[in-house]
């Protein structure tokens, strides 16, 4: 288990660190400050040849001459320097290291160079290593901290693994000031041994973390970060951000860890299958990953908001079903019981309107108590719980009136929410809160301390429920039905083996996807026009003739294709008019489609990817309307069910305005098929079925291209 | 001028109110607190039969023993002594109100009744008010304060007309610890009188709003809106949020100020139109206002990144490509420049990635230099200034080490950031910040105190400028080209006198919409078989055999159309099987299109909005893919080829895949005349033009509904 390693790496009892001396200004020895300032119970081991002592810290002159072999060692030294002091701590017997150091394969030839020899030196020692150019790592539980910033907090349970440094560094006390805790956070640089999805395992297994939150620029090993998110998401909720989608993303994060980034949508259908829940902004990578780690999993999607403000309790609601959660009415009983509580022109019906009002009583304890207890409501949010925030922005003009210090003033006003904190625990419903107060709230603090995860903006607060209710759908999912190898008939494998050049033409094509069970028009392949006529009399008038080469891709707008051959009159005029444009070619024969729905499937690479599969609208729409999902083989059935869920015209499967239901087993078979014919025969580098036609309900294969991998 | 009434409601010379007290606790008092806080210039004169004085200032035991009629009332008072009060300011001859009280339409039938009966009395002293139900008005220009908030800064640049109060009371702290400026507030509660059209009209012509920021749960006068926000978006930009677009964001909001929402399409049309920015979260409200209002116009597309952190540098290029900006790799000349500045394994491509390092001179001013003063930049983001900030979170690891006090350690870390805060203003180029730092960072509260945005996250920074470049697109739209009214044939409006019942029939549908220069089928009603082979010969084979009645709205699949009919023969009995299923109705006859594209257009209402036009892909598309454009009648035709433009599949507009481009001319025509002949023909409720087929590049209309407005 790669895994492993990086549980050594986050749990060392002792540490060498070389590159921190007594100069503040330098990052190791900050990093070395806040290692010694983190309560790491093991020992703190500089090593620093001009000094005698680093931070008070005894320091050894070389690496040589360290007492004992460390459990880690870090590097925050010039990037020349660390082969050689790799090779000493390898020597000596160290087996786990984090390389601060930047300029590697970021920086371009030289520097992928330098990264290719630290990489041979670990391979030699069994040393597994994280970076290099990364910005260290933090483990609250032990606890051990080597960036640059303090950790304020301990027993945290987000797990953060990170492309970016600064997301597990200078991000900290942003953390803290938005009541976020974490379990162990990781800065995985460049990935040079240990990456991202070594991480994410060992996060799934550390029982500590209970969601875990991704920053990504681009992934390496996308087939095992498949395998591994997809059995950690049933469990552990994984929320992702994935920044390499775009042209000048793709090129800020080659540049920056030497990350390979692929098209926005490849990711899209990586996490939609993997049960990560995508997120697009840092903050929300964050907040609802905080949100999925502190609250109890939501069991449904019924959810009432409570607010002393409209306009909060209306963004919610609108957000929120948006989202595709409910916000019911309650129960007339539920209505009736909270009516006691309000004003005479509040709404008890959802959300719950008290309107403005300063005692916090009805909002905190009595109408909370009410919603959590409700049997049909399955989570809470609530906005305007406010105390010491409110009251000291007042407190100036009060001041001049009351006589009362301005600590005794605020005082006065603390709420009293040992209750509410409480609610979300003991009946496992998820509680959210919206404040625009942050920590110089009283009541923001309690529920930062209590792990109660307060947005700072009503629509966060309904995203954040929003994602616990995706977890709950991919929790719900059945567990993936591991590969079967598909049987390839001899005929088949004998195509593939003559293929000779770039395309395999569609003749052959066809043979292929029918030896693997994927339905496809009736043809023959014919040279004389005598063979054609009497092709056409086996399959049955109307007939199509196509021009078969694998060198004419586009065969429609060269006037190769002749449809609705009606008879032998017309396929005589047709297959000479094909002649005469192309005499060196043989000619196919197929049965003439009609059909009422047009798809189009295919398969293609992506660098770092298994083979990808896409299934989507077909036809003349494909390209304008780009209307399709991804998802990576092996496929299972459901993942091709959820591929035709995910489409915007997934309507048209039907049944649909008289057209019958397409046969979704026989869709997803083929898609299936697709994966594990690119699996089995690497050599093909793209696939592409279009148009699969869908007649009475049944989808067939009615033109197919293989490109071959170059 | 409506918006006369709001500039004298900001700016009274005297305020009288009543529902003030000495009692802390109520919410009169607090406002009236406020506004005697606020530094308002004027007379402030609280009305009370209890009181000798109010908060220090002589009170009034009545409103008919004031000392002279105030410019303004506010009301403060139980909703049932609202309409005794007002008729009491009337007589004395105030013109302009304020009814913070609650409990009117929004509360039910009773409240309904009460809030009528004020407008009633309004109108008879020719009074215009604000409210009822709302937070009050802030004026940082006068100054005026009355709402519940201390407002903390004077002369801002983002005016805010919010439907609910909290939106421009509760928030006040919260806009201030984000360093955002208001110059005026309204909360328009119910709107009874004055709506936020009034005060959107307000803010268009007020010179120290630069921007206009707008929370909405339904529009009341969508035409006067669209007009009034078509004007001003050209030269001051508009952001909205819109909440009542969902089930319960519209229960929500009717039960907080008893707005009447549509669906989010309809507004999303309406915004689309009238050049509002749209936004999803309050938070953008004021963020992404604050921006717009703060900086100056963005002229191009070109986006320079700095930044002393790669993940977020790489967040925001990502960011802005999907927003549709670009971040071009600079020119060579400025990458040298710049490179003197970088060490060794930094990017000065763009982003310019400065990586992690502690003097902060090049990213405050010497790159900031360059990128201002390069000619192919138009707006810079940078991310990663930040000085006490960061070293207040460090002081706890560093005090031990070093002899120095907090206070010392930190004032040493205060960057200068002199230079760089002029820098937008004298290039005229917008700069945005990126900081997770809030105002305990010196930085970021220089930047608060200079008008340069900051966003606490780098993806909020990139959608800052994409709404720039918005605004940027919206500037440079032509002008409105007004309503030219349509001649309407005498035989349409024949046509339209003689309809009865629900529905339109098809024939004479089309013969009005051919009256407006809307192409249409060739086609005779015809009641004989002789009659069917006169017209078919006159309009040429194939031709299509229908049954026209009004009460036949679904004919395709009760098999009431016939297409593709060859000659005479299949015509005859095509007629004798539409004869037998209806005897009673005419049939039509009409011509045979082929088409390779089918679009739709539509018209109908929604409560408090003016005719509604849609386009959009039609055919078997239209109800899954929803692919469709609204825009509210009169339409220009730059609005009609914006419709087009904003389809997800306009390029099957063309050329496309051999296809003939569609003539646009047309298609704008039709969609403008749709408007026209709704806005001529009220009595029309719903017209349905589906499909418009596609012949050869030109569209014309195959079927087509009036429906009658009940």
């Amino acid at each position: 288990m790669r895994s492993g390693a990086v549980r050594k790496i986050m749990n060392p009892s002792s540490i060498a660190i070389v590159g921190a001396s007594n100069n503040l200004m330098k990052m190791g020895t900050i990093q070395c400050l806040n290692l010694i300032n983190s309560g790491f119970p093991g020992d703190v081991l500089p090593v620093n040849p001009q000094e005698e002592t680093v931070l008070g810290k005894k320091a050894y002159p070389a690496i040589g001459e360290l007492p004992y072999a460390p459990d880690l060692a870090i590097l925050v030294v010039p990037s020349g320097l660390v082969p050689e002091m790799l090779e000493d701590f390898g020597s000596i017997g160290t087996r786990h290291a984090v390389v601060i150091t930047a300029g590697f394969k970021e920086t371009g030839e030289e520097g992928r160079d330098l990264e290719n020899t630290i990489v041979e030196i670990a391979e030699r020692y069994h040393m597994r290593f994280l970076g290099p150019n990364c910005l260290g790592i933090i483990n609250t539980q032990l606890p051990l901290n080597i960036t640059v910033m303090p950790v304020h907090h301990r027993d945290g349970k987000l797990g953060l693994a990170s492309q970016s440094g600064t997301y597990v560094a200078q991000t900290l006390s942003y953390l803290h000031r938005n009541g976020i805790a974490i379990s162990k956070a990781m800065s995985v640089g460049n990935e040079a041994n240990i990456d991202i999805v070594d991480c994410l395992e060992y996060l799934g297994e550390d029982d500590s973390t209970k969601a875990i939150a991704l920053y990504i620029e681009g992934i390496r090993r996308a087939d095992r970060f498949l395998e591994v998110a997809r059995e950690i998401s049933r469990k552990k909720p994984i929320v992702a951000q994935y920044v390499g989608g775009t042209e000048a993303g793709a090129r800020s994060g080659s540049s920056h860890t030497g990350a390979m980034a692929g098209p926005d949508y490849v990711y899209e259908g990586l996490f939609e299958q993997a049960g990560v829940i995508r997120v697009d902004t840092i903050e929300e990578v964050y907040k609802i990953g905080w949100a999925l780690a502190s609250q109890p999993p939501l069991a449904g999607s019924r959810i009432a908001i409570l607010t002393n403000s409209g306009g909060p309790g209306t963004a919610i609601a609108n957000t929120l079903n948006r989202e595709g959660l409910e916000v019911p009415e309650f129960s007339t009983g539920v209505q009736k019981e909270i009516s006691q509580y309000l004003a005479g022109h509040a709404s008890a019906r959802n959300p719950v309107d008290l309107t403005f009002h300063i005692d916090m009583d009805a909002l905190t304890e009595k109408i909370p108590q009410i919603l959590f207890d409700a049997d049909d409501i399955d989570g809470v949010v609530i906005h305007g719980i406010m105390d010491t925030g409110f009251f000291n922005d007042v407190y100036p003009i009060f001041g001049k009136l009351l006589d009362v210090s301005e600590e005794d003033f605020l005082k006065m006003w603390e709420t009293n929410l040992d209750r509410l904190v409480e609610m979300p625990f003991s009946h496992r419903k998820p509680l959210i809160m919206s404040s625009f107060f942050g920590k110089e709230d009283h009541a923001v603090r309690v529920f930062h301390e209590k792990g109660i995860p307060v947005l700072d903006a009503p629509e966060k607060a309904a995203r954040a429920m929003a994602a616990l209710h995706k977890h709950y759908l991919i929790r719900k999912r059945p567990p993936f039905q591991p590969f079967q190898d598909m049987t390839i008939s001899e005929d088949a494998r004998r195509i593939m083996e003559a293929w000779k050049g770039r395309a395999l033409d569609e003749y052959r094509a066809k043979k292929v996807l029918g030896a693997c069970g994927i339905p496809t028009t009736r043809e023959t392949l014919v040279d004389t026009l005598e063979e054609a006529i009497s092709s056409a009399g086996e399959i049955g008038y109307p007939v199509v003739l196509k021009v078969c080469s694998p060198d004419i891709l586009h065969k429609t707008e060269g006037g190769m294709v002749c449809l609705g051959i009606k008879n032998e009159e017309e396929l005589t005029k047709a297959f000479h008019g094909m002649r005469e444009k192309r005499r060196d070619v043989p000619i196919l024969v197929s049965e003439m489609l009609h059909g009422d729905r047009e798809f189009m499937a295919g398969m293609s690479y992506f660098p770092g990817f298994p083979p990808c599969i896409m299934f989507g609208l077909g036809g003349v729409f494909t390209e304008t309307l780009k209307d399709n999902a991804i998802r990576l083989a092996p496929l299972s059935k459901d993942d091709a069910f959820s591929m035709m869920e995910s489409l915007s015209s997934r309507e048209l499967l039907g049944p649909y305005r008289g057209m019958k239901a397409v046969d979704r087993d026989v869709l997803a078979s083929i898609l299936v098929a697709l994966g594990q014919l690119a699996l089995h025969f690497p050599e093909i580098g793209e696939i592409d079925l279009n148009p699969i036609i869908i007649v009475e309900g049944k989808p067939k294969v009615v033109d197919a291209l293989f490109v071959k991998n170059m």
